[in-house]
Formats: structure tokens, sequence, C-alpha cells
């Protein structure tokens, strides 16, 4: 299952660690499978007695050989995949999409950040990362259960979408002086290229985070981060 | 020399790869061997010419065995590092200081970020990783080559700075509503024990980056650009 084919065969993810797991338990995700050791048993026993699922009681020994951590002496579990349907969006509500960003951690990072600012659901250009990808849902630090979803054609997605489409370029308007309203979609970009050419004709509002030294660029994680708490800072100050 | 005893030794430090080579080879280290392709001879003719190191011409294969990168069709560099020595501060001037960070990829961006919001010198505690760690240098994408750094006890430094000390915590001031000068040290703390208690006390402002979701916390790098830039932000709206 940290191999994209097989999850799709199985319909079925995985995740490990304490945190992970304890989020999973926590969320609507309908967990199948589910291994932890007395350790993890004694600090989260009714989250395991409300759990459906299939319990085995293992050693630290055994979640290890399972799973790709090298050290897990809590649990890994097993859960279906969600469906991969539209959205219903908000209004005003403030979303992410993804012009192909393809690095897992990135993609990880990013879910933490939009649940961090309280963001709720993600578009992906299929060319994204696969959030059922292991390394997505470890770096998002259990936030991954919080989120939804919607992989699809993003040009599609934007065309028929009734929010202000804003996109993150280095040649922008200045994300300080920027009108950032509360309904919006913002669009980040692909780690080297950048938005394509293709969503990028249907950006509304471009912008840019004002560059003060001489870095060329800042990580597609790091420049979310920032537009969010642009867009967050902007309505509190209003 | 991925190793930090040998790199000691030696005194010595490598880079890797097109970006930054050339940027060391901008900046003011002292490189004393160079290897590269032709490619990147042809592309960087005059950069090459100018520097004094040992010049080898090389093919990809060899710079692939002599360093860490699994495809490098460009360059390595060796060079020699800087004295660990105080740093002469400005006034104003916005330093950070990290007290504990261990990751070096944390530590890499953390140097990008700097460098992107204009600021040039961090002060480290003797814990955080080494920034010439391959790992630290390669996610600086080159913008280690224009950082100061300076690895001392925190608390000596502090108590001794003669700036208001902000940090960030999770139950501190909302950045938001805070005044934000534009002579400050910000302190970041370790990635899973935050600030410690005993730099805790030096601190003079507590900031806290408003929370509106359910993540508990956001990843050392990500909080730095985020103060980093509310920091700049508060200053470019005055």
């Amino acid at each position: 299952m940290q191999q994209k084919k097989f999850r799709r065969q199985e319909n079925s993810f995985f995740v490990e660690g304490a945190k992970n797991v304890t989020e999973l338990l926590r969320s609507e995700y309908e967990i199948t499978h589910l291994l932890f050791t007395e350790t993890f048993e004694i600090e989260n026993i009714s989250l395991i007695k409300r759990c459906g699922a299939e319990k085995y009681k293992v050693t630290q020994k055994v979640l290890e050989s399972a799973g790709s951590f090298q050290s897990n002496d809590a649990a890994l579990a097993v859960a279906k995949i969600k469906e991969n349907e539209p959205l219903k969006l908000e209004k005003p509500e403030l979303i992410l999409a993804l012009d192909d960003v393809r690095d897992p951690g990135n993609l990880g990072t990013i879910i933490r950040i939009a649940d961090w600012y309280g963001l709720n659901k993600i578009i992906c250009s299929p060319q994204c990362a696969d959030i059922y990808n292991p390394k997505v849902l470890n770096s998002s630090m259990g936030s991954f259960t919080r989120m939804n979803y919607f992989y699809t054609e993003l040009h599609k997605f934007l065309e028929n979408c009734n929010k202000p489409i804003f996109g993150a370029f280095l040649e922008g308007d200045n994300i300080y002086e920027s009108e950032l309203p509360a309904d919006a979609v913002i669009v980040m970009g692909n780690e080297s290229k950048g938005i394509s050419p293709e969503i990028e004709k249907l950006i509304s509002h471009k912008l840019t985070i004002p560059q003060f030294g001489q870095a060329e660029s800042l990580n597609v994680a790091i420049a979310t981060a920032v537009i969010c708490d642009n867009f967050r800072r902007f309505q509190w100050k209003k």
C-alpha cells in the first residue's frame, strides 16, 4: 500500500504512529484493520473500543515489519479511501487549488497549513501527489483527516467556480496592498514551473509576496502559509 | 565531508549542483577545489575564470561518485569554513536566533526564508544543525552564501543583546495585533519542544500566530516565514 496502484486496487490506505492513528480514530474514515501495542491501547482505550475494525494487539516489532516507520511503538491502521467526488463549496469560503504540486512532503505540509488556517477543501490537479501516499499522510501530522479533497482537471473546476481566483506569481500585485476577500480560491503552482499557462489565464488576481532579500523564490508550502496568513490577517483587521 | 567531524578536521565543506556552486562562486567564500562538467563550464565561463581554486573538468559520472547527489551534471566545489565569530549587529536590524533547531532541512529552509525577507544574520545555539551539513546547504538553495552565522550559547547572546527579543509560542500575543519593530531578535525554538525554559525567561515579547482550524502546530520553518512576513508587513504598512 505504499504504492498508488495497490492502494487503488485495495481501495485502502494505511497510516502509522500515535498521532496519525489517533486522528484517524477520531475521524469519519472507515477503518478496516487496527494494529496496536499495549502502550497505545492503555492510552486510547475508549477510541479503540468505539472502532469497528478488525483489531490486533501486537508487539512493536510486528508494527515495524508491517509498516514503513523504522520505529513505531504505537499503532498502524488500514482505512477505506474516500470516493473522489466534487465538493460542495460554501460562501464565503477560502479554498486551495493545487496545480501540479508533486512532492508528497510539500502536499502534506500544505494540508497541515490549510488545517491551521481553518481551510478544509483542497482541489488537486491529477498530477498532484496522491493524498494517500504515506509521505503525504505523515507530513500532514494528522491534519489529512480534517481536509476534503477533489482530484480533477483544474481548468474545468476553475472555469465553473463562482469565486474570485487568486494565484501566487513572482510578478503580481503586492499581497500587502491587495484586497483579500473571505471568499476565494487560492491557486498554488508546481515546485519548479509554478502555475501553468493554461491555469494562469483563469486567475483573476495575481499576487506576489514581497521579496526583501535575494533568495529567488520561496518553497510552495512556505508560500501557501504566507498567503493564507495574509488572507486571514486581512479579514481580521477589517 | 558529509560528517561534521571530518568537516572540522579539514576546515572545509562541499556543495553540489548548478545553483549552489554558482552562488558559491559569486560569494566571498574561499573555494579550494572546483570540479565541473563541460556543460557547466560553457554556462559559467567567467565565474570559473575568476575563481582561484584548483580546477578539474570532469564527467558527470565522476561528479556523482565524488558527491552525495544521485544526479549531478553540473559541478561540485570544496570551500573553506568561515570562522565562528560574533556578528556586528546593525540598528535597526531584524535577526533570527535559533534555539536547538536540529533538523538540517528545517535549518536550510529557514536560511532561504531569512534571505527572502532580507535578514542576513542567524544566531544558532550549539545544538542546532551544522550549517555546513550538505542537507542544510542544499535546502537553502544557495541562500547560505548570503547569510552570516554565529554559533553560541543563546542565553549569553540574548542577555547582552540590545534589541527587543520576540519569540513564537502557542500562547502569546496575537501577532496580528502586536507592534512589530524594525529592530528585533526573533527566537524560534526546537521542532518538538519549542523554546526552552531558560531562553523563555529572556523573551520580552511572546507572539502567537492565530490558529483558525485544528492543526496543533506549524512546522518551525513555516512559522519562521509567517513571523518574518508579519514583521516586514507591519513596517511596510506604517
